[in-house]
This record gives structure tokens, C-alpha cells and sequence, in this order.
């Protein structure tokens, strides 16, 4: 997507080799800092330390981490040394092990003196296998944005909650790609963008995404949304997900579940985008089965953002002896979601629904 | 309520009647500052500036700014002088506006020389009348809060939303006027704390007010109560309410037309607590009648707290290019509202409801 002017993904190798660049998610929205990794262990940290984040871009990285290590080592020692070390640069990010085990099995049967090149070709691969499924999405996603246009109104009113957009991919999204795709198509779309407490993804990355691509948006806090789709300024809801159980049940970011509420309420569709990976066949009962992740206190006590100096500061809201709790997650059930947009097209939130569009590709996940 | 052992009303005439004694509640909650308001004028601007604020402190401010008038010159000039600059200090705020009248027709009829002694006998009878009537509150939901508790749980947990707490009145609160009797009482009380963006009212004064009245309480993103419901974590929500229409819609401080919406969801009783002066008789659909306020951008993009330095500091949160909406209130419709707590006690969320307690003392106004 479009930074002033200029195309750019969020991860990219730089000319000749010498190093893979990302954009450095830490300081956004405030400044725009590119890094340059060179080494799987400069990768690994990256993702440790969230310099990239969302799922899909951290299997892009973990892959070109892949690259950089078989570059300056292309033994099998090397190979399974960076491969431990990237799997364990995040817990739980299923991206993750499945990039570097696709890695892994590429280029275990090569000769080492073939590995590097294989290795940066794989890498990009990977990266463009995700490009082409977040456009499908985008594809799929903006025919319902234009559906979702009233005659009497001169724009679409879409609700969005954190960041699924192009900065959690390589690039377009998954819940933002149906909006730039409607939005080059000369749509006249505008974003609520809920700021997401409490790590704020929203305000900060959604807000620079949007802003950057010129996409009209407007931040509100979270507590909004429900008030504005009582008053007719909603028209589709579009979110993210981290995981879908295979009856349609969204486990997304805290706070997704009162949106869909809301949106049920208030007779407006709801969506969420995702690609079919991120379908668990396993599981049906999202509430029950899904464990979620309690983040750190701090996250709610404390807050950072642009100080007066110009540079980031980080302030706190509570009393001193209050305690914060910080669910991460949350799960809406498929009876308010309205389909899932996903790259082979859009289906109902349901079991029947998702195995009549995906059956043949998740035969060996489902068993 | 207590603060560190020693009990405070949110304002009292200082010994001698040299002054009227705040809480500073700009610096809530990193610091307990007191302001001595020696004057009409510095109460007014007290009221303005927000070092008071909450419906019924705000009328016991004016009350006791037009007995400070009265001290300086209890002339018919200053008393209509006076009345003009208070009424005008905050506009919209019900409670305001007829304390101030209640003054002048409590004193106009009364000589000069008799005036200041009068108003603050009067001002000291509208701040009590108000305990009076949050302790009633208290006593009322008390009682919904021990029925709450479920046998197999060790506590019972209370969400609130905003601040409706001792600060906002002059003792007791409303909304947390039942947590602090149940507290009193003996029940094993925790509340939820929604933080309450934009202006976290709910960080800040909600949970300064517990953690210094000893109450148990975790402070959560607003995004995070439907969660704890959907897991059986929340056995009853309190909040408070700007206005509640005759057929029981509640106008409440943004989001808790969202949690209302959790707590139908998941079976979790969701009471408003709220002096009978708040019900607005003329009206019956809040959301189609109510106007909502809309606030300053600013309390979206900007935030404060207390920085390194022991300084209250602001950060910006948004990039620069981004909007931001503010509405202020919204509409719970009066189906998702279990029972209303007022001084009279507890009833439906009806216009059969709130006749049943409140005819006989509203009949005037609702002519």
C-alpha cells in the first residue's frame, strides 16, 4: 500500500541481498523508521521484540530470517539452529512454525550451495503467496462494501476494530483489503476505526494506514460504536480474526464480541476476513474451547503517544494500588457474524458454510 | 467516604465560614489536592474549570457559591449577579440551574442582613438532602447485590462503567453507592472498573475512589467486559445515568449501551442507579429524543497521566492526519435494563415501573 505517494509491503529484501528491510511498527504512527535485518538472529528479534507484528508478516519474516541464515551458513546445522531459534521468537504464532518448517523442508534435500538461493526464493514466495490471498480477500470483500451502500447516502460507513490491515501482512490486509480495493475502485468508503484499547492498534496503525493509502476515517474510542450503529452511521462491519472455529465462532481482539453485539442489535451486517488458514477444524465451540491470552497489567495502566518534545512517552492512568486485568481476545459466536470473507470467496459463519467453500484445501488439517 | 482512614464529603464549609472546602478532581487520582473557594466567582470557576463536577456536586457548588455571595453583599443585585454567573458556569447541567433557583427564592424574600446566614443553612440542607438521598440508593442496591451472589463463589462481581461514585454527589454516589453499603456490610464485593474511554473517568476517579475506600476492583479496557460475562465473571452491572426517560431508557456515558447489550446477552441483571430527579417525564424514546453531546476530537487523539517525572503530561495517540469523533452519552433502550435503583427504591425500567415509585412527587413535572 501507499506511503506518501509510494508503494511499499512491509517486508522486502534489499537490493543485492545484503539484507531484508521491514518498517519498524514500534513508533507508528508518529514517525516512519524502516530496519534492516541482517542476520536470522536481527529476524528473530524483530519479531521478539514487535518491530514487526500480525500473524501473516511474521511468517514473511520468519521465512527471510530462513534466507539470511543459509547466506552466512548454509549447513544443516544452521538450518535447524535458525529454525529453533525463529520458532521461538513468539508463542503461539501458528505462522510462524508453519513458515519455517515449509523452509526447512524446501531446503533440507538441497545441497548447501544451493540453499541460499533457494532459500531468498522461497522467502519470496511465501511473501507473495499472502499478497495474492489478502488481494482475494480484498476481491471478495469489496462486492460487499458496495452492496452495502445506501441509495440516499453519499458514502459507506464502514466499522473496523485493531489492525487487520496491510501492516499485519505483507500487504492490503485481511479486514482493511476490502476497503482499499473498494476505495481504488472509486467507492466512497469511510472507516470508524475503533481506537482498540488497550494496546490501541487502531488509532495508532489502522489511523496511519488509512491515512497514508487517503482513505477518510475517523478514530473513536471503542465505547462508540454501539451509538453510531443506533443512528443509521454504520453500514457494514468488517474485523480481523486470529482464529475461526470450524462452526464460524471469531476469536478476534478484545472488544470484537460488543461490536458484533451492537451490530445485531442494530440490524448491520458483520464480518470478519481472514484467510482460510486461520480456520481451526478442530474446534467448534469458540467460547468454551478457545483459551485467551491475559496480557500484561501494564498495558491498561499505562499508555504511550507523542509527548510534547517530540519524542514517545509513556504516561499512567490508574491510582497506584488499583490492579488491571487485560484480556486479549475475545470470541464472538457465528449467530451474529454475518459471513466470513475469506480468499476463496464469502460464506456463511457456519460449519456448512465454510466446508462448502473450503473442503479441498483443509482435508489434512481437519483430520 | 473515606479517604486513607479519614471520611470527606466531595465539598464542606471550611470552620468559620471563611471558605468552602473541594476535591480538586483535575489531579485525580496521582494526587489529593483541596481547594479553598473564598468566593461566587471561584466557585463558578471551579464548576468550569472541572475541578467539580457530577450532576449533584455540581448544584451543591452553586448552592454554596450563592451563600458566598451572600457573605461578600447579600444585596437583591448580588443575588441576582451571583445566580446569572453560577448558572452559566456549565451549560446543560439540570442540577445546577435549580439549586441556583432554589437559592434565590429560599433568600430573596428574606431581609439582606439575614441572607447570609440563611444561605448557608441552605446550601448545607441541598448537599445533605443529597447524601440522604445516594445513602438511600446505597441501602436499595445493597440488596440486589447480596441477592446477586451465587452460592459457589467466594465474591460477588460488580461492572460499572464511568464514575458515578462519592465525587460525582456529594457522599455515597450513585452507582456506587450499593458497592460501598454491600462493602459496609460485610459482602465480599469486587468490581470491575471499565476504564471508560476517552476521558477514563472510570481509571482515574472509580477506582481512586475504591482503592481508597478499601473496595476490592480490577480496572479492564472498556472492551473487556463482554468477555468476562460470557465466562460467568460479572454477576450484576451497576452504572449511573444522565437522564432516564419515562419509559426507562437510560442516557449514560458512552458504552454502556454495549455492555447493557453483554449483559442481555449472558444473562447478567443490568441496573441504573440514578436520584429520581433524573427521570425526564416529557420524554419517552431516549434514542430518538435524547440529543447527544459531542466533545472535543481531542479527548480521542490526547491522553494524560502521570509521566516520569511525577508530572501530569499528555500524549498524543493518533497520527496527525487523522479525525477523531466524540460523542459523549448513549442510549441504553430501556428492554435491556433489568430495574432502575432510585431513593424510593428499585423498580422496572418502565413508565408503569417508575410511576408505581415516583407519581406522587413528579407530577409537577411532568404537567
Amino acid at each position: 500500500m501507499r506511503i506518501d505517494g509510494r508503494d511499499y509491503r512491509t517486508i522486502w529484501p534489499a537490493p543485492g541481498g545484503a539484507s531484508v528491510q521491514v518498517i519498524d511498527q514500534t513508533v507508528l504512527p508518529h514517525e516512519l523508521r524502516l530496519a534492516a535485518l541482517e542476520t536470522a538472529e536481527a529476524a528473530a528479534a524483530a519479531i521478539s521484540d514487535m518491530i514487526v507484528r500480525g500473524a501473516p508478516l511474521i511468517g514473511a519474516t520468519a521465512a527471510y530470517g530462513m534466507a539470511l541464515a543459509m547466506r552466512a551458513d548454509p549447513s544443516d546445522a544452521k538450518l535447524a539452529a535458525a529454525g529453533e531459534l525463529l520458532t521461538a521468537s513468539r508463542p503461539t504464532a501458528v505462522n510462524l512454525r508453519w513458515a519455517v518448517e515449509r523452509m526447512q523442508a524446501h531446503l533440507s534435500p538441497l545441497a548447501p550451495a544451493a540453499r541460499a538461493a533457494a532459500a531468498w526464493a522461497e522467502a519470496a514466495a511465501i511473501a507473495d503467496e499472502d499478497v495474492a490471498a489478502c488481494e482475494a480477500i480484498g476481491e471478495h470483500g469489496a462486492a460487499l462494501i458496495a452492496k452495502a451502500k445506501k441509495p440516499g447516502k453519499d458514502r459507506v460507513d464502514v466499522l473496523t476494530h485493531c489492525n487487520a490491515g496491510w501492516l499485519a501482512t505483507v500487504d492490503w490486509g485481511t479486514a482493511l483489503a476490502p476497503i482499499y480495493k473498494a476505495h481504488r475502485a472509486g467507492l466512497p468508503v469511510h472507516v470508524w476505526v475503533d481506537e482498540t484499547r488497550p494496546r490501541n492498534q487502531g488509532a495508532s496503525l489502522t489511523a496511519w494506514e488509512l491515512s497514508k493509502e487517503g482513505v477518510p476515517h475517523t478514530v473513536i474510542a471503542d465505547n462508540a460504536g454501539g451509538h453510531l450503529m443506533q443512528h443509521g452511521r454504520v453500514d457494514l462491519c468488517i474485523v480481523g480474526a486470529d482464529r475461526v472455529t470450524r462452526a464460524g465462532d471469531v476469536c478476534n481482539k478484545i472488544g470484537t464480541y460488543l461490536k458484533a453485539l451492537a451490530a445485531h442489535d442494530n440490524g448491520v451486517p458483520f464480518y470478519a476476513a481472514l484467510p482460510s488458514s486461520t480456520v481451526d477444524w478442530r474446534i467448534a465451540d469458540g467460547v468454551k474451547e478457545i483459551p485467551i491470552e491475559e496480557r500484561s497489567a501494564r498495558e491498561v495502566t499505562h499508555i504511550s503517544g507523542l509527548g510534547k518534545g517530540g519524542r514517545i512517552e509513556t504516561v499512567r492512568l490508574t491510582p497506584e494500588g488499583s490492579a488491571a486485568a487485560n484480556p486479549a481476545f475475545d470470541v464472538t459466536p457465528a449467530r451474529l457474524v454475518t459471513g466470513l470473507i475469506t480468499e476463496a470467496g464469502v460464506c456463511p459463519a457456519s460449519e456448512a458454510g465454510l466446508r462448502s467453500l473450503l473442503a479441498g484445501e483443509n482435508k489434512a488439517a481437519s483430520a
